[in-house]
């Protein structure tokens, strides 16, 4: 996985702890920052969005990382690369699309230039950490219990319709309009008070235990669930003590954290010893996502 | 200007007073934020830079907004996106470059994504306000004086070198890896204890002047300075009162702040109305930078 490689590159050449997750946590500051680029062609396709649709997704994939880390959105600075056949009413519509992913935060600056052809977003966000518990991939301990919220695989049946120009505006939507599960995100950070992990399952709820289990050098027993090796899905996972009480409805118990095993992940009876087999996509080599 | 049109679309789309400046001032956070593009064929071309070069720059342009601020450099986030073809060495080389434009930052995360051909690369810049006061644009005042530091017209001079296959190394230099100077910055900022406004000089010294007359609603009368045209130069202004003593070496005298004429800028004799009439390049137009 070539995204893989060149993170481990990047972490010999800066050094450093931050590297690899979806958010910095400066402690010193009180924040948490995220900073995600989409590229026309690779990330999003014009013919299958409209301008609004990739600013509200845009901003969403920004938001989500801000919210698993269980942070507060409060800024995000946008900067759009733009083919200069680019119309104004575009950039009306990318903004006013990416104003309803905001979840609280406020958009306050960013950059604006040419691009030879293909469209470039770079959006920044910051959460605010105060009287919140930060969360961290690396924190599942044997004994959690990894709890979920939300469906699975509707996203992907949506990049199945764009595909196939299908009509199921339902899924269409599902794929180009996440909706975010921040009460999911507040509930656990403000109320917990031991480590916990989190993360978000945009690149599949297989590929979040799995990346949580081997950043916490632990296993996690996951059970088989409808939709779990498609992407896209914005819903978010917790890694929590078992004795942790989430008061919100519709979670589901998605499996448990266990001493590291010979494996790294298994599902129903599947092991997973390393990440290839679970054959996700890569960001660099697909041309779908 | 179309870059300026499409400021004006954004400001309208999403409020706020954030936008437009360099950074965004975040003084809930004691922070400042900034963040640039940088797209291959427009800002920059693999045949003129090595990828350290590229790293160099695109980090500088970044912290360079910074320091504009009266800001201490602290944190950055790096997004690359870039085409499958590119190799392990680039990114090393490029994160090699990156890091000697810091100036006290820390890399703290970003993205690594694919591109289809052309390189995009994005920097968010995080400065601490801490003991410092903040500068703007639009905090000139009649009777204040207008000081800068360095040398004007390297960097266009280099340009020139690399379009014309030169081989003035020095110039080339200048370009690509140009010195900022935070030892203006500083000092201004931890010495001063009035508004004052500054600016780089990263699309001229004439534009930069322009820029504050028109956002602190004055008019600026400054000398002919040899350079003042090109862009690149990453020098800083800073307009501050009168009876401000800068202690530093080879700082310059470039102009005064007065009250609002009936034109914006006037340069020896020269008087300019409208942004246009410098004839500078355009984000948007030019397929020079």
């Amino acid at each position: 996985m070539k995204e893989l490689d060149f993170i481990k590159i990047i972490k010999n050449q800066i050094g450093g702890d931050y590297i690899g997750s979806d958010c910095a946590y400066l402690k010193d500051l009180g924040i948490v920052v995220s900073q995600d680029n989409l590229v026309e062609d690779i990330h999003f396709k014009m013919e299958w969005c409209t301008p609004e649709q990739l600013g509200y997704k845009s901003m969403a994939v920004n938001i989500s990382d801000i919210l698993a880390a269980g942070a507060k959105p409060a800024y995000v600075t946008v900067a759009l690369s733009l083919p200069s056949d680019i119309s104004d009413d575009f950039i009306k519509s990318f903004y006013s699309g990416a104003k309803k992913a905001l979840y609280g935060a406020k958009i306050v600056g960013g950059d604006i230039t040419g691009s030879k052809d293909k469209i470039f977003v770079s959006i920044t966000a910051i959460g605010t950490i105060k009287g919140r518990k930060i969360a961290s991939r690396c924190n599942a301990k044997p004994g959690y219990k990894i709890i979920t919220r939300g469906e699975y695989g509707q996203s992907s049946k949506g990049l199945e319709e764009l595909i196939n120009n299908g009509d199921n505006i339902e899924l269409v939507r599902a794929h180009l309009e996440p909706k975010l599960d921040i009460e999911f995100s507040e509930y656990i950070s403000t109320h917990i008070d031991t480590d916990y992990a989190m993360m978000d399952t945009s690149d599949g709820l297989a590929d979040a235990l799995y990346k949580i289990a081997e950043e916490s050098s632990v296993s996690i027993n996951a059970k088989y669930i409808d939709g779990m090796f498609g992407a896209e899905d914005y819903n978010l996972i917790a890694a929590v003590p078992d004795n942790f009480v989430i008061d919100l409805d519709n979670c589901i118990l998605v499996g448990e954290v266990v001493e590291k095993q010979n494996y790294v992940l298994k599902i129903k009876d599947k092991e997973y010893k390393n990440y290839d087999e679970l054959n996700l996509y890569d960001h660099f080599g697909g041309d779908d996502e």
